[in-house]
């Protein structure tokens, strides 16, 4: 089976997509994941422009807002089940102007039309997503040649308001810390209490008092401890935790 | 000066507004305020229906979502400066139905044509908002008989999905307790720990240890202590509060 079958090309998206796709509205997400100490966040790049974007789409008009997110998200990353939360929606007057848009797509191959409904502004709704690094297999869509997994820190040039869009994303990230199990998606299956440590510093961009970081998750309740990591003196080993298993 | 002259009728929105708004897209606010001890929100009665809705509207062409918030709130609610956040963004397929838009529009005196856009399925991106209730003057706009600020516990019938929404907003207010001044909003500019603590409460949907409530507040340093209140025997006289100024 062709892996495009299902996959709108530019052509059909510029000249069709009127009648496909709700106007006005488009999908963005933030997919972050936790590698050698760094959270970082996926980005695709445009086809042979020096310009990044966030994974995104358009909204079929028989779909959910939440159907379209998760779709989007599997046809340009391949990535398949993830979790996924809206934060935010980006309605600027100006965030998606004429010129850029116009001046994007001729860089893609192909003019729009005076009147094009891509010409039109678009208010975004947008989305961020935890994954796995080392589950996470992504893929380029059709109008990318790579994805990249960059440090939140390190960030290229991004199209449109996308920047902006990554900032909000990590502030949510950072509110729901404390709300819900976020290591559980961004961490291996065990991890020690120090590299839980490490993806909470990750996330807020500042370090963390040692023992009061300890007590703190130890409190939650929401671990379970298992054997000592092997290696070294046994005195010296660290213990491994897993999160336990939500009811 | 005629207080409707910026405001749209009825007819001019069904015939017109497809000229005017972006379509697809909506604006909804919980407008939430503390009175007698409960958390109330304000809702709508759509006229001469036994069906209420939040204050909500469409967003202009040239206009930005945050623009659109804070304008119909103005014009369906007589509520000028308030804080104003998003909450989510509403986009189930069927949320609003052709058959209840259709009752909807023919229950308040205008049919709408087929194919009209307001037939069309609508994305409503929610705001919440919190006020002072002592402050808020609110005026019913041209869609509605009245407003009535309806404890959160006790909502009567709501269009579509806004049950939802309100659920949506609570839960965003409380997840925002612990990040945002939301009391200051909320209270008159003095307080007693009580106070605070029943308006906590009222959030929370929980009753709080006293003991422990008092320690958390103090301990934040967002509170300024003022002379005692009034009344009684002085060493009975609780201390008042106010928010310190914020820098």
């Amino acid at each position: 089976m062709n892996e495009t079958d299902h996959r709108p090309d530019l052509a059909d998206l510029v000249h069709d997509g009127a009648r496909q796709y709700l106007r006005h509205l488009s999908v963005d997400s933030v997919i972050f994941s936790f590698h050698e100490d760094k959270l970082k966040v996926l980005l695709l790049r445009m086809k042979d422009l020096p310009l990044y974007a966030l994974p995104g789409g358009y909204v079929h008009k028989e779909e959910s807002l939440e159907d379209a997110a998760h779709r989007i998200l599997a046809e340009r990353t391949g990535l398949g089940e993830v979790f996924l939360e809206q934060c935010g929606a980006f309605g600027d007057r100006d965030r998606t102007g004429n010129d850029r848009a116009e001046g994007l797509y001729s860089a893609l191959g192909e003019d729009l039309p005076p009147g094009n409904w891509l010409r039109e502004r678009f208010v975004s709704i947008a989305y961020y997503a935890l994954v796995n690094f080392n589950l996470a297999r992504p893929q380029p869509g059709f109008f990318d040649t790579e994805c990249v997994w960059c440090p939140i820190g390190e960030l290229p040039d991004l199209v449109f308001d996308h920047r902006e869009i990554v900032r909000k994303a990590r502030e949510t990230l950072r509110m729901h810390l404390d709300h819900k199990l976020v290591g559980s998606n961004l961490l291996p299956e065990t991890f020690t209490m120090n590299e839980l440590q490490r993806l909470y510093e990750a996330i807020l961009g500042r370090p963390l008092l040692r023992a009061n970081f300890q007590r703190k998750m130890l409190g939650l309740e929401i671990l379970d401890r298992l054997d000592k990591k092997f290696g070294g003196g046994a005195h010296k080993a660290p213990y491994l935790y897993k999160f336990k298993p939500t009811a």
